[in-house]
């Protein structure tokens, strides 16, 4: 089976000053095509550890996929490294130069003699021309190795990988079919999971491989298999997969690899109706996420970030009152949050949040990671008290996920 | 100089089902030690290729960190395989075993034998306790090296990193200071950048080294240094700094690093005012980016996200009228977005935006990526048009931050 390695480099990496969100998309799209990712190495921007990484890699793999240090600036060492490594000498590439003086003319920006060397390639590899960007990318041949070195800005690299690497990969190499099935469940742990499934478990052929992945108190069960006969494979999968959700179905969200919101949408969208949202804590989070989904102006109608408690008076005609003895943070001030929103966005369904998120702001009674959660419909809301012991990120990230949660069963439930 | 090696494992790293941020985190922690990471390597849950990227990583590095594998479920077989690997056997830890029950207990959630599991290590090792979660780290010695497994869910990882391992790291190693310096610039490419400071950076010792970090149409410029005299090292980059900001002080958004909604937050603090916003195409991120601040409803009030008419018409008073005949995607309608922020949230400031994220939803004359931005005070509002081309979370962010560095700009202006 072909397998591929990825090279990250730039010290960005190894310093941590960049998530490197590459390789997760690069796995991502390679594994559609039946390429398995064995490694991902990072490396920083330095001759020797690139060099090394260039040597050990292709023990591993028969694809070697690299990222970044292709910039105009003194820190990129990894061209003249790769024209070093493969034996060539630089050549200028006129349709690579060419592109560099078309993007500075429509940019209207003077060019100067370091974007011109972008045009400059080593002569012993196939040159990938960039679309959205000025650095090339090359393909080289080695010892029935393949490595292709890409820039590391993200969209020019999606867009490199999807018009030529993986088409020029797929001539080249013949690769199995990688069959994934997700599900995702709400509301149950992952060593409860593994209790409930564990004879399904033992049962599975060795060449089906179950994931357990936790995520914002959610866990994702995933099911994998390879095989060359695609039509086969994903046939059999798809009868584990089909047992498999028979087992979980009391706590399964969707029996697809997407996100909450995504499920939230779609059963708005089945429904024909829309929803809005007041909130405080998440500030915006949750409005964020729904919008996220292309498309999501069919099921959405807006939001009311009510930070202030003068936000909450004037936007949401909270009372005064209410959220002076009770606090902004308490069951009374998000039903009515709740039904301020209903009344001036005029969606079908809503969701109010109010909490602490920290690491500052916490009360007698209150701590850090309390929230009350208002969901439902202009027939009837509901509340419900969450509790989380994290960081502010975290904590907003899980707020807006579990209330999300709360709504969808709300809406399963009304019919 | 100790180096140190991260090895990720999971499946879900390599197919690309999860973005891996506890390697950044992980560098940069370390890196506030003085300890560099060298090279970071994710494999999946293969006997294999765990055994083997511990016998290369220990190769590049003193001290080898591993996070990932250690679940209570069936995948996960790095436990075994450290014990087999250090050449231990597994017994009991008493300390993890009441974890694991006390955690239960608390959950009120029942028992099962593989949760009590996970009280298991073996004997060989240095087992440090998991205050957040139910699987130990371990710690293992070995020909000078330092091996250290943790567990893979994000708080529990950096808990265990800042109570026990940074300490315990400090006590076995001498880390010399590692110094960064960054500096964050709008409104200039890359290679303008590098000619403008192209005599600073030739006349660079060779032990200070400068990086390019471009980001959403910003550029971050790093030094770095290393020196085992803190005060000393630090002086000298300050000196070198302090030459870099005053040479690209036009273009120079802040000093520190940080991104460009803590700026804004800052400036706000300082002045003692505060911001609104009006969010049609960013749904909500602009208030998520501001929030994301511990302590920023000192300086945030609250946000009106209007993805509908009807709602840009409730909640903001935009005119009918002028939907129709401009369309929402115009200067005529953020400006009256930004008005009715204005009037009915009663902040200082306000940003307002609208326009087309993609991928669907152009329009004659305005392609996917057009953005109209209003921003300012109650005295004066200005406007500016945005062009973006790419995917559609990468608009919003872009019309996020972009908007975020108008209103920076103009309260700096008004001075």
């Amino acid at each position: 089976m072909t397998q591929a390695s990825i090279i990250t480099i730039g010290d960005e990496l190894l310093i941590g000053q960049v998530i490197d969100t590459n390789s997760a998309w690069m796995a991502q799209e390679l594994n559609k095509w039946g390429i398995r990712v064995m490694r991902r190495v990072a490396v920083g921007d330095v001759w020797e550890e690139i060099w090394n990484a260039l040597d050990e890699e292709q023990k591993h793999a028969d694809i070697i996929l690299i990222t970044g240090g292709l910039g105009p600036t003194a820190d990129d060492i990894t061209k003249p490294l790769l024209c070093n490594y493969f034996g060539g000498t630089m050549v200028i590439n006129e349709a690579a130069r060419q592109n560099v003086l078309d993007i500075f003319t429509n940019l209207n920006r003077p060019i100067i003699e370091r974007n011109l060397k972008q045009g400059e390639v080593p002569d012993v590899c196939t040159v990938i021309q960039n679309k959205r960007g000025t650095a090339p990318g090359m393909w080289f041949d080695k010892n029935g190795k393949v490595f292709v070195s890409m820039p590391g800005v993200p969209h020019e690299m999606k867009g490199m990988m999807e018009d030529d690497v993986i088409p020029m990969l797929l001539k080249q190499f013949k690769f199995p079919a990688i069959i994934h099935k997700t599900l995702l469940t709400a509301g149950v742990g992952e060593s409860f999971l593994a209790e409930l499934i564990k004879h399904f478990e033992e049962a599975l052929p060795a060449h089906i491989k179950l994931a357990y992945l936790p995520n914002y108190g959610m866990v994702r069960l995933r099911l994998t298999s390879t095989g060359f006969d695609k039509e086969k494979t994903e046939h059999e999968v798809q009868q584990f997969f089909e047992t498999l959700q028979s087992l979980v179905k009391e706590y399964m969200v969707t029996n697809e690899d997407e996100p909450i919101e995504k499920v939230v949408g779609r059963l708005l969208l089945t429904k024909g109706k829309t929803i809005c949202t007041a909130e405080s804590c998440s500030g915006g989070y949750i409005a964020h996420l729904l919008t996220s989904i292309p498309g999501s102006s069919k099921f959405y109608d807006g939001s009311v970030v009510s930070y202030s408690y003068k936000a909450k008076e004037d936007l949401l005609q909270v009372e005064k009152e209410t959220l002076e003895l009770k606090g902004a943070v308490s069951e009374e001030v998000v039903l009515q949050m709740a039904a301020g929103a209903l009344k001036n966005i005029k969606a079908d369904y809503v969701i109010a949040v109010s909490g602490i998120m920290g690491p500052g702001g916490d009360m007698p009674g209150k701590p850090v990671g309390t929230v009350w959660v208002a969901f439902g419909s202009k027939e009837k809301i509901e509340t419900q008290k969450l509790s989380f012991r994290f960081d502010r990120m975290r904590n907003i990230q899980l707020t807006a996920v579990n209330a999300l949660n709360l709504l969808r069963k709300f809406i399963l439930a009304e019919r």
